[in-house]
Formats: C-alpha cells, structure tokens, sequence
C-alpha cells in the first residue's frame, strides 16, 4: 500500500514560522506519511548554511506583540534580542533547534527540496544549502508530489 | 456517510488573519462539512480572553498600505487607529467581530483546538482561551483529522 | 474524466507573495490541472488596476533582511527601491512581471475570482479589478471548488 502523502511549501525565513512545517513534517513522519518540505522564496533561509542558526522571529502575524518588540522588527539588536527570548523559551519547553529539526526530518526520511526559480532570483547556490536537502526541483516537482498528497500547507 | 471535513491550522494572531479561517469554517459547517481550526503560535492570540477583543491590523500582506498605516505598525497608538478603522469596515459591512464569530462557530459544531506545544513554550494557560475551546491537543491530532479533510488550510 | 483541481486563496498584496500562486497555478494548468485563484482581503491588490504593477516587497517572511530593507518597511522610499530591486531579480532570471502572469494565466483558463465579502470592506469595486478577474463570488463558491480539489493552499 501506497503511504499517506504530507506536503509543505515554507516560504517564510521567519524563527516562528520555520517551525510549523518541521513539527508537522517529523509528527507526520512518525505515523509513516511520505512528506515533503519544498523551500522556497524567503524559505530558503531556513535551510541556508549561514542563516539556519540565526532566524529572526517575525512580527508579522503578531502585532499584538508589546512595543518594544514591534520596535525590534525593525532595530536589528531589538530583533536579536527577542529572537534568543523566543529560543530559550523553545529550549525551556525541549523543542529541538531548527537545526536539529533538520537532522531529525532527514532521518525520519523527509522530502527536504529547494525551489530552482528562487534560488536564481535570489543568487543562491546549491553549494549555501545544508547538506540534508534531497535537491533542487521545480514547481512542477511539488505539483507532482502534493497532487496524491491527503495534506498539501502553503506555510 | 461521512461529513466532509475542512481543517484549518490558524497561526496568525492579527485582525486580518484572524478572519479568513471564521468565514471558511462556518460557510463550510453550513454545507455540513466537519470542521477543525487548530490554533498554534500567534493564532492563540485569537482565542486569548485578553486578546480576543483588541486583535491587530497586520502590516504584513500589505506593504501598499498608506505611510501612515505602515508607521502605525511600529507606533501603538497608530496601529490601534488602523484597527479602530477595519474593525468600523467590517461593522459597516455587516460582518461579525471575530469574538461573534467564535460564538457562531462553535453554534455550528466547529471544533476548536489550542496547540500544546505552543501554549508551553508561550507560557500560555489552559484559563487563559475563550471557553468555547473543545481542547487542548499535538500535532498528531491535526494530522489525525487532516488527513481524512478534502480541504486542509495553513492560515 | 474529470481534471485534477489546485485551489488556492490569495490573501496577500506584497510582489513576493503574489508569485507563488501564479507560478502554481500556471504550472498546474500547463499539466492540465483546472486551477482557481480566489483573491481576498490584501490579495485583492494583486488583480486591482491601480496597484496590480506598484506590489511592494513585504518584510513579513523575511526578517533576516539586512537592517536597510527592514527600515524600508517603514519608509516609502525604502521599500520602493527594494522592491525595484527585486523586479529586476526576476526580469533577469526570466520570470513574469505579475502583469504577465495574470495574461498567461488567463489564456490557460485558471480562473481569477474575487471575494465578495473583501471587496465590501475594503469598498473595493468591480470596475477597480482587471479584467482578466472573472467573477466575484463568496467562500461558498471556493469551497464548493476546492472539496473536490487534488491541492488547496492558503498564500
């Protein structure tokens, strides 16, 4: 029998929102689904070697957040300081780095795949990419993919 | 036979955001499908006793909004005029503020969940949602009823 | 036989969340797929006339962004040239300016709806819209779509 499909587009570079697609991705993995996490636009960040330990959080779908984090969106040392509040708060409740996410995804057999047309518009190479990325596909790859899938996310 | 189901993760916690998953869902219990709106990061916000009536216009989807309107998403005072205006618009327009519509919602038997993990690593309380909360649940659970969905959202 | 569906609501108005959809929605129509793009709250930017070639680069997903474009955020001008930068990006790897892919997107039939319920409170009108748009109708009309489509996604 065919396994369930999970597919995921992450397309923001954000802490916060880095983090649905993987607790998603490996919860889903754990109940044998096949998934697939396809990066792209900003997305791409959170599988990039240099950005990958240093996502910001966003403030975009909070603006409720106090002022002075609102402020931090966009001081780069206020940004900083909310995003390490928000990892430690991550680490106090045991949830795993998005790095470590990454890892476990792979393990677990997750689809890691970045979007070709990002990567040229946005300069980046296959060689910033971390290692655990399957490869670098394009749309109609995910199209194939998430069309059998029984949950298809736009994150 | 069984219902048709449509879930809906609900990860925004600004006015705007905070719509489209209310107006999914009961138009969707209307046509009696099964309804799931798991509310996980920001999207708790919505379902928070404090939050609820005072949620945030969003500058995010809408980079063209007038200056003033940009600015207020660093300035509390202005966002709070921002979000004076949308609320009138919305009230103008006959549609429900979203504390009504939890109300509808759960009138309707949609099912409304609070993600676990989020409310521990935002230090988030049980007695801290709306009572028209059903749970309090994992990932496991939205994958669970997700699968089975014709529809599945990430909002 | 009956064609695979891709349903997908539009509720973002920055350049760089207008592309996902069109480059979906062209892709999956290029296989064959019907695709219905149902345009809502900011979305409505995208198909309208005064605003469909002045998209501006949002910061939202992308907080990573060097402090300057982030300031941008706030700054008409900022953003104005930032967003200037990113059309070039994607004139220069070959993509469609959103115009073009409203066009093509049209004579590959997806079709372009418009959210009734938005278009009041935002006081938005028919005649503001491209022609390309075909109808305006309510989230009835999208779930009726997209319960029986193979894809849904919220952008």
């Amino acid at each position: 029998m065919e396994q369930d499909r999970l597919a995921i587009i992450v397309s923001k570079g954000s802490l916060d929102m880095a983090y649905p697609p993987f607790i998603l991705a490996t919860a889903a993995a754990a109940i044998d689904m096949e998934c697939m996490l396809f990066f792209t636009f900003w997305g791409l960040d959170v599988i990039h070697k240099d950005k990958i330990d240093n996502l910001s959080v966003s403030i975009a779908g909070n603006p409720g957040m106090p002022a002075l984090a609102k402020v931090a969106g966009v001081v780069p040392f206020g940004t900083k300081m909310v995003s390490s509040m928000m990892k430690n708060q991550f680490a106090n409740s045991h949830v795993m780095s998005i790095r470590e996410f990454v890892s476990e995804a792979k393990e677990l057999g997750v689809h890691m795949v970045a979007c070709q047309m990002s990567m040229d518009v946005l300069g980046i190479k296959r060689e910033d990419l971390v290692p655990e990325v399957e490869d670098v596909v394009g749309a109609a790859t995910f199209l194939d993919f998430a069309r059998d899938a029984k949950i298809s996310l736009f994150v």
